[in-house]
Formats: C-alpha cells, sequence, structure tokens
C-alpha cells in the first residue's frame, strides 16, 4: 500500500467534493491508502454517500481549519488540530509518501518548509505547476511560492523541475528555459544574466537558453524556469487567456439559431478540445524542494482533480522523485559553481 | 492634414506590407497626410501597385535599414539614413504629429529616447499595448521597454497611461491596477510594496489595487502597470495561450465530417469571436512619454495592422495625449511624494 494524506478542508467545495474525489482516486487505484486529513464527523457524512473499500482509509480528525484570510505561518503554528497535524503525520511516519491539499497556498507552503523540512541543500521549495500546451505540458518553476529569488534558487528550480519531468512526465532529458523578456543571451536582469551563466555550466541540466512567455503554451521546452513573481505573472496571465477564449467561444456559438446547430455537430471536437486544454488533468502544482511528495490543487477543484491530484503525487512518489533529486544535487555541486551571495 | 512618418523597412512583410497598410489608411482618412520613409525605389514599386491620392503622400528617402540584428542605440547612431532620419524629421517639424513603425522594437525605442526625447519631466518610456478583454481592451504598461525599475517610474506609467486611456479609448476616469502576485495591499517584492503605497497617494489616478495575471484579460481594469520584465512575461504568456487555443480549436475542426459540417454553420460565430480577440485592432503598442505618439507595431503586422496603427496614432494625436500627460504631471508632484531614489 502507498499511504497519501487528503486535507479534505481546504478548497471552494471543501469537504464534498475532495471526499468525492477521494472515493474516486481509491477506485482508480487498489494500492492507494488514504489518510483522510479533517473534521471527522464532516468526514464520515460524505463517505456515507459512497460505496468505497474502507479498509484502505482512515480518517485523521483535524477540528481545526485554517481559512484564507489567516495568516500562513501563524496559522500553522496555532492552529495545531489541522493541516499542521497533517504535515506532522506526514513527517513521522515513513510509510506515508505525500500530502495532497486544496487549501491556502501559503499555508501548504509554510507547513511544508517548516514541519515537513526541505530536502537536504535545498534552499526554498517552489511551485511547479504542468500547464497543458500543444503536445502535452510544460512545467513552470516557480510560480509564486518566492517573490524574490537569487541565481542559486533559479539554478536549484532547474534542477527540482528537471527532476520532476523525469519522474513524473517520463523525459530522460528534459530541455530547460529561462523565463526572460527576449531569447538572446544578453536579455534581461542581472538576476536574469547571471542565472543564465550557471545555467549554462550546470552538469546534467538540459539548459537550452532563454525563453519568453509564448514558449509556455507553444511547448518549445520541457521546463521553464522563474522566480516566484514573473512565473506567478504568467501562470495566471495564461489563465485568464485561456478563461476569455473559452467564454467568448461559448457566448458565440448560442448567438444564433445557424451557429447553435453547428456547435452540436462540433460537441466531439469541442469535447476533444477542451480535454486537451485541461488544467485539471494533472490536478495542480507540485510544491517541489520538500521531503516528501506534496501536490497543491487549485481551490475550485472539482472530483476529478483531486483524484488527478491523489493518482499524479503517486505516480511521482513511484517514480522516485526525491532520490533523484537528491542524485542530482550530488552530482551538480552548486556551492561550487556559484559564489556565495549577500 | 495631419501629417505621420510611417516607416515601411521595419517588419517580417516589409515594405509590400506596410506600403499596403499605407494605401488602406489613405483611403480610410481624408485628413491623413503620409511620410513615408525607407528606401525610395522600393517605396515607388510598391506605390505604383495601387491607386491613392498622391498629393497626400510624400517619400522620405532612407536607404539605410536597422536590421533585428543590429544593437539598437549603436544602429540608431551609426545608420544615419535609416529610422533615424525618420526620428530626426518627426523632432524638427512641429506639423508632424507621429511615426509608426514595424522594425526592430529595440531601435525604436532608442530612437524615441536619443533623437526625438521625453515629455519634460517623464524618467523613461514606456511600451504600452492594448491587450483583447472581454469588455473591449485592457493598457498593459509597461511590457518590455525597462527590464528594472524603480517606483517612481511604476508610477510615471500609471500617469502615462491614464491618459492614453482618455486620449485613445475615451476612459474619463480609468481605473488603474498594479501588476502583482496576489491582490492583498501587502502582495509581492520590495518594489511593488512601495508602488502601491505612492499610487494610493498620487492625486488624478484612479488606483484601485494590486490585479494579477489573470484580470489583464477579464478586463476588471482599464490600465495594468508592471514593470518591463513581469509585463513582458503577462504579454507574451497571453500571446502563446491564444494561439495554442485557436490553433487546437482549427485542428478538432476538421477531425470529423461531423464536426467540419458544424464548423460550416459556424463561420459567422468563429469570425465574431475572432474579431473580439482580435490583437491587430490597435495597431501596435504605444510608446508612451515621448514628445510625440509612436506606435510600435508587431513585425508580424499585416496592412490591416499597419492601417489600423495608423488610424490609432491620428486619434491618439486629435485627443490631445501630449498635453494631457503634461497636464497631468504638473498636478501631481511626484517629486514631492517619493524620496529621491538610489
Amino acid at each position: 500500500m502507498d499511504k497519501i494524506i487528503l486535507d479534505v478542508m481546504g478548497g471552494d467545495n471543501a469537504p464534498a467534493a475532495i471526499v468525492e474525489g477521494a472515493v474516486r482516486a481509491l477506485k482508480d487505484d487498489k494500492r492507494l491508502y488514504l489518510i483522510i486529513a479533517g473534521r471527522e464527523a464532516e468526514i464520515k457524512a460524505e463517505l456515507a454517500k459512497y460505496k468505497y473499500d474502507a479498509s484502505r482509509v482512515e480518517i485523521l480528525d483535524c477540528p481545526d481549519v485554517i481559512g484564507m484570510n489567516d495568516v500562513p505561518t501563524e496559522a500553522i503554528k496555532n492552529k495545531q488540530a489541522s493541516l499542521t497535524a497533517a504535515y506532522w503525520h506526514l513527517k513521522k511516519n515513513d510509510d506515508v509518501c505525500g500530502l495532497v491539499s486544496a487549501g491556502s497556498t501559503g499555508a501548504i507552503i509554510a507547513g511544508g518548509q517548516l514541519i515537513l523540512g526541505r530536502i537536504r541543500g535545498i534552499k526554498r521549495a517552489a511551485l511547479c505547476p504542468a500547464i497543458p500546451n500543444v503536445n502535452g505540458a510544460t512545467l513552470l518553476c516557480d510560480c509564486g511560492a518566492n517573490a524574490e529569488c537569487k541565481p542559486s534558487m533559479l539554478c536549484q528550480f532547474a534542477l527540482l523541475a528537471s527532476a520532476y519531468a523525469q519522474a513524473g512526465f517520463d523525459k530522460a532529458n528534459p530541455s530547460v528555459g529561462l523565463l526572460n523578456n527576449g531569447t538572446e543571451e544578453h536579455k534581461g536582469d542581472p538576476l536574469r544574466q547571471e542565472t543564465y551563466k550557471y545555467l549554462s555550466q550546470m552538469q546534467g541540466i538540459n539548459f537550452v537558453g532563454n525563453v519568453e512567455g509564448r514558449d509556455i503554451n507553444y511547448g518549445n521546452v520541457d521546463v521553464v524556469i522563474a522566480d516566484g513573481f514573473s512565473g506567478n505573472v504568467a501562470l495566471k496571465s495564461i489563465e485568464g487567456c485561456a478563461k476569455m477564449i473559452l467564454a467568448t467561444m461559448k457566448k458565440q456559438f448560442k448567438s444564433s439559431p445557424a451557429s447553435l446547430i453547428g456547435s452540436l455537430f462540433m460537441l466531439g471536437a469541442i469535447k476533444r478540445m477542451k480535454k486537451g486544454l485541461d488544467f485539471d488533468k494533472y490536478g495542480g502544482a507540485l510544491l517541489l524542494g520538500l521531503k516528501k511528495v506534496v501536490i497543491k490543487s487549485h481551490g475550485t477543484s472539482k472530483p476529478v482533480t483531486i483524484a488527478n491530484a491523489i493518482k499524479n503525487a503517486l505516480s511521482i512518489y513511484r517514480n522516485g522523485l526525491i532520490p533523484k533529486v537528491e542524485e542530482m544535487l550530488e552530482k551538480v555541486d552548486l556551492d561550487n559553481l556559484i559564489p556565495v551571495e549577500e
């Protein structure tokens, strides 16, 4: 059995949609064992709605809930019977391999860094979503955990996301691009210029140079490295654009009898298109750099999103993400490559 | 007559598509007088293909061409008979009101700052495209002229883009948001936190707080302020997303006989949708902060893009963009608001 902790109290549709996602995941994977963290009575009431293999489920009663208005680090410290307890359970039990939550991003990051802890040698954890592109998905790392970055952090993100591309997407030698405001070598601010230099020299990283925002969806590279500020801007700009186009499409397709008839002929094509652009497919962003697999799902997660997040967490664990990172860290002697930073 | 200089040697389809755009613009606006800058023989050969009012056209022979591989500031200094000559003509003739070019962004910015010059009191010029949103367009300023910014620059961008929203989009009291990695007041790095404080205190600016990447396409605000690095990331991420979705749609619509029939019923709706999402509608990005109206069109500009850029330049000039900026600068005493920066 592979054990995953699922926080069911976070997210707009919690706990109902999250518990439904848990039941789906249990059906999909017979080697999955779920530790469902949250308010026990609410979890039991939701679980009672479904048939599931109760021998692969236990409940970790967490009466406290960390809300979107809580200050993350304070909430993680003060609300012990919450996501905090889930993180302690994850840390203390060797046979528990990962955690999935659709709760407050800040709290998930804070708990990951303060309780679970980072892989030895990793400076900062980074959020890494898989963004749909024309061929599959592009990994964008970091997209919000670190608003300010130093070159050594960006270099570590390249290493972490390369390990994720290997363990999660079966890419043997994932290509890595640095998000910049142009593709030429000299482009960008001093942070980008310095990072470019170090990435070019890093062993074990397939660095292909600077890339631009458009390359994320074009899928020209497997991994895009960014500071958390501009990565967040890119991710949310893409989200806004996709929503605008799909909303405009919907409106126009209903705008005349002809186009409404037309859209009926096209239901299959529209369904396939939406599937190709599915932001829920991977269930959320991986919080990279921690000692175990942690996935932050979107606040609006539906049951299928949660089931995908659990599936993804299992798969990444089974493909040995963490040992891969440790192995790469040993090979790449970053301390020797990058001078001490202020 | 309102005189505009059109550089026809820049852009992927130059000079043919640019000259065709010029002819279109002359037809659309009878008060337009065009000074066509570029290689005279090539311009004459292209013009000979069309009927147009020759009394409203003159040619400024510029045998030198600044290419995409030239270093912008060096090219502007060394290649005198090029965009450089066009900029000098713009500077020296009071009756010439603006310039349009689809050439090298770097050269357009360098020529604007080194030859034409900035409005008195403005620290830096900024690129400001109008990005389609669900209700119209959002102005994004800066999106690439300044990779590194200080708070005073971002505050000036807010002022410049607000003047553009008034002169170009008829918004009486345009709302302004600061691009950040979250909407809460404390969000972002020190640059964002400081800028937030000053924008909140600026007279004559309708600052509504932090916005996220998704708000650009949602159209929740009229103006989004960004440093040139993250603005560029946002713009290009949106471009990549839009292209990916339209390409996926096209592919899926041709994927089966049913969907092909369906798409025929929907031609009208698809056309209206594309029109709503038209990135060519405004012809390019305004280079704000200069003494006259300068528009940088996309390198891939088609004739209609160039005609739109000329139309947009005329309209902004006629609505008094530059006097509006000067008036706002006087009202907002930025030097008094923001302490001297390093």
